[in-house]
């Protein structure tokens, strides 16, 4: 349990990876896509509760009824095979008794206790989000996560019925190394962390 | 870009690690923090904000500053090397000019749109979270991460000034695997899923 992994592995998922802004048209196939979600899914979760929900927008049409929720600046993802939309399920909780067997009672919590809720669901969801990045990554895909896109209008269109909030959207696919931005600075560690 | 990583780092990331419970007394030494902190500086975060702040909890004397916020379940993670602090700054666009410098002025964005401040910080420092359980793995350590602590006794210990607040925290450290859980069920694709 206890081995580094090699360095070309950690090359790909931190140190080259890079955020696209541009797509090549080699497309994602739903195996693929499936596969993502047979690593995503193991990502750890508080108490297993697994509150992200996914939307793979792959058609001509889905992505037409993604587009009007896009900002401009958002609009290049479209160029992509797929757009992962990361929600979160308020009713995550109700599958706890599945999930969560050896205590199917910690639903009550949730219960219990509304606004624990929507706190939960968005960390865990974020959570699960990430993992979907380094997974893609992983797997050979190239991935542009965005926000600034209308949330509400996402909901309303691919989460109707409230159940479903939209945390994050993610180009995914392969990347045109041309159109790779400069990498941003990052935070030394002495401006984002201490040891004590 | 595009090259899938080895299935033995697939394995250590995603299929085999495991949460952990118990810790065997191999140390976790400074270099290994301050490369952990080297791999997730480069994950990806919403305008390049990274608006998490990591404490990394070593001495004796911390884990006893810890102790009082811990959980009855959680006091089992004193047991291991290093707990971590992750905490969100809400006062990351503070760091906009520095971090995002061919637009400095989106740090008004949120100067002027306070609301927008705590969701794009809990949000980003929850990928944050998630980018350093697997560079962890990734390093050959193991994580055990936890929710059900006392958030705001952890504020007031090791976050006094009110401008980051805890999100969540794990043990890194070397996993006893006689202490590990069975693995608990995962959502069904579709269950979680859907290609549109």
């Amino acid at each position: 349990m206890t081995t580094k992994i090699d360095q070309a592995a950690i090359d790909r998922l931190f140190l080259e990876a890079r955020s696209q802004n541009g797509w090549t048209d080699q497309p994602v196939s739903e195996a693929e896509i499936r596969a993502l979600y047979d690593l995503v899914k193991y990502g750890p979760t508080s108490a297993n509760t697994q509150p992200a929900r996914f939307v793979f927008v792959t058609s001509p049409e889905a992505k037409e009824r993604l587009r009007p929720a896009l900002s401009p600046g958002n609009v290049k993802a479209l160029a992509a095979p797929v757009i992962v939309l990361i929600g979160y399920a308020l009713d995550f909780h109700d599958k706890i008794p599945e999930v969560f067997p050896h205590n199917p009672g910690f639903r009550d919590m949730f219960v219990n206790n509304p606004a624990a809720i929507e706190p939960h669901a968005f960390r865990n969801s974020s959570l699960q989000g990430a993992y979907l990045i380094l997974a893609a990554r992983a797997l050979g895909l190239d991935v542009g996560p965005m926000s600034g896109f209308d949330a509400a209008k996402v909901d309303a269109e691919f989460f109707p019925g409230g159940t479903v909030k939209t945390n994050f959207i993610a180009a995914i696919g392969h990347g045109d190394p041309s159109k790779v931005m400069p990498r941003l600075p990052r935070l030394a560690f002495a401006d984002a962390a201490q040891i004590v």
